[in-house]
């Protein structure tokens, strides 16, 4: 296959990302035209100013303020959206797909909330909508759970998918270091907001379990759907506990079926079932919150800001997926990735061949199961132990282990469960935050897997 | 997109692949035809032995003895290949990409022997020729390879693609076993044959380097092309050494870019580098050898008879793929996915769109560079080890470490060099293995990256 004519495209946004896809598809030109067939040339760039420095590769007359006239542009062929957010991306997006027009986006929270919607447009439109940039950057998920794993009857999906927070954990976890220092130190080598809640309180992760439930399990789950817990209320003291237990601390996205226990209990969601006919929709359990992974685990030794997503599926067993989830080169790389597929699509005419099967059934976090490690700030007396203790059984909550540590006033106590249900163990805890004696209820964190415990 | 016909596969061979590929159509067939609009129906078999028990859901009537029946059936819309071995594979599939049916294969020696010819006659009649599970079984290779990292430019793939013998180096390494106890373990488990030398001496593992290299970097490698060293003449005292060194010993195929650094130093070949034109073919090596992986590389945690691949690329930066890498639902999963996308493209007559670029340059192992482990087993008495030093000093391997274990009438000695040329590295060995008081030679081991050492 030699390239016949360019394929043109359309960049909305030319920031750290699109400025990266701007020098890559200049510097790999040739290679790409050799390898792929296809020959990409940047025709249009709708940018917010005009007057800031861009890749000297690029043209100053391809430049433009005003992002719907790329969109509506005759002469370009595909479209890329990098500007993120659902305004103006949203109109943007679908006016290009209702024009005929392949998009490639990276925008999470768009495609978090309306990304089936705008994929039957695209279905409509018969041209591809490819957001492989969206979750995990680099890592090539979206392409192997949409077409390797095609046939695969997935039972679970859980990541690793928000790079700040792993690199936080990390550094609280091998160096000891504090919550504020170590997010203060990812702040200061940029890989933190100034203000990262999107971060620390899991909202990104959620987008991205979100998008990685709706393609695992081919029915539409949207930001809402995600139960959501961060971890700005782990405590360096709950980590090293659980380093000590031969666990480590992660802030999982976790996607499941409901009813599917993986065979070593613990987090499996412990919904209703339904059976292996394949038209009905099964109910799913998606949420984020963070876990103690076993150190043996393939996702325990993700260090650092790298990313990765663990996939449980009947045939394939167990595969990891693994890389950089952020950063302009390598997620401009999976745009690459995307817009090569997208103009062979075209050239073909094969795009847009996604199905949407509907909402999904989303099974509420209080009908699931885990096993739970919990810390309690108690005030240092007599019966205190008896009475803590007393609560988790009135709520049917049994504990495996209970370790004291502290020794002054104050001591904490230190739980964790047997496989439990969620709604007992949240009415354990309010009625513990009731107690006189308990000075703070704290680090919820649940087990995945049978573990070394 | 609903299916409106059935696409009718024509199977070669139902062992176990095969098997469980049948079983898996027939359990997954309302969620294929529902999430990827395809319906896929087990339309001939061709079996050696008739007689032989398949799985239930198939029945007699598609049985039959004749494969070029299966092929030249008009009836028939596309070809899973799972016969294995040169003949009568390559004519069986030749022949039914000549008569434009789309290929499925896992057949690594096929693929490692003549899978450019093959591609090129696929491209002659528009339909692809497909192999994800002849790679890393389950786990998604070539089409993220190929597909999502089109437009990378790959420096260097590094995998653990053969399970038997990363079964055997980490029972070696985590329990102690000797290389015999282990081996004679794996068999037991089914996980190596009774003639284990296509796994232990790399054999296995250089066809699959052939294709990761073939499709890496778009030109063709043959095994012929791939040094190749097994791991039957490491020791546990090799194994142990490393370990507590901080290293894991894997069994690695690696292809790189010739004169590509890494920036880590170590196994970097530094062959004459190219620029970065697309057109030309750049110069590359190839090679399956054991090597110490630092501990902390996330190949190192690949444990027991899982594979991985690592890949390093300009702007992608670092990403690992890791899953089962034999079996036979996880391999008849990736045969399913090709199956799957094949259908596909018959459908939308976007098949077959892969170009081949001619011959890759293979530069020779003797002009690559490493850092080595290699253990000396001398008779201790005085001047032996200034001997065995002058050695490496007389070819200009630089000793970075050397230890000494053992302390009867024999001694071990253990070194580390700096970076030296293969050339210079076989020329100590040879010259080594002629002095009087070296009984013996042994465990060569090259070193990744610049480790804790």
């Amino acid at each position: 296959m030699t390239a016949v004519e360019p394929v043109r495209v359309g960049l909305l946004g030319c920031g750290t990302v699109g400025s990266a896809l701007v020098e890559l598809l200049d510097a790999e030109r040739g290679a790409i035209a050799a390898r792929a067939g296809v020959t990409l040339v940047i025709h249009r760039v709708a940018v917010r100013n005009r007057s800031r420095l861009r890749p000297s590769c690029l043209p100053t007359h391809v430049l433009t303020a005003d992002a719907s006239d790329v969109v509506t542009d005759p002469a370009v062929d595909v479209v890329v959206e990098l500007i993120g957010g659902l305004e103006p991306a949203r109109t943007l997006v679908t006016k290009a797909l209702e024009a005929g027009k392949p998009v490639v986006t990276g925008n999470k929270e768009l495609l978090a909330e309306c990304g089936a919607a705008l994929a039957e447009v695209a279905a409509g439109a018969g041209v591809d909508l490819l957001y492989e940039a969206a979750v995990g950057g680099a890592i090539p998920l979206i392409r192997p759970l949409r077409e390797s794993l095609a046939g695969e009857r997935i039972h679970r999906v859980m990541g690793i998918v928000n790079g700040t927070t792993n690199y936080i954990l990390t550094r609280m976890s091998e160096e000891g270091a504090s919550y504020a220092d170590a997010l203060a130190e990812a702040q200061s080598l940029g890989y933190a907001e100034a203000d990262p809640t999107a971060d620390v309180e899991g909202h990104d992760a959620a987008a991205k379990a979100a998008i990685l439930a709706s393609i695992a399990f081919g029915a539409e789950v949207v930001s809402a759907d995600v139960h959501r817990e961060g971890i700005s209320g782990l405590d360096v003291a709950d980590i090293a506990f659980a380093r000590r237990r031969g666990y480590e601390v992660k802030l999982l996205a976790v996607a499941e079926r409901a009813g599917w226990d993986g065979g070593g209990g613990g987090t499996g969601a412990s919904g209703p079932g339904a059976g292996p006919d394949g038209g009905t929709i099964e109910p799913i359990a998606v949420r984020v919150h963070p876990a103690m992974v076993p150190a043996d685990h393939p996702l325990a030794s993700v260090r650092g800001s790298f990313n990765a997503v663990f996939v449980e599926g009947e045939a394939v067993g167990e595969l990891m997926l693994y890389g950089r989830g952020a950063g302009g080169p390598p997620t401009a790389a999976a745009v690459l990735g995307d817009l090569i597929d997208a103009a062979h699509n075209l050239r073909s005419g094969s795009g847009g061949r996604i199905a949407v099967q509907g909402r999904a059934r989303v099974v509420p976090m209080a009908s699931l199961s885990s096993r739970y490690y919990v810390s309690i700030d108690v005030v240092d007396q007599p019966g205190v132990l008896a009475a803590v203790a007393g609560m988790f059984g009135e709520h049917s909550v049994s504990i495996r282990s209970m370790e004291q540590v502290g020794l002054s006033e104050e001591a904490r106590l230190v739980f964790i469960t047997h496989v439990a249900l969620e709604a007992d163990m949240q009415a354990t805890l309010a009625d513990l935050s009731g107690l006189a004696a308990v000075r703070r209820v704290g680090g919820l964190i649940r087990l995945v897997g049978s573990g070394p415990e």
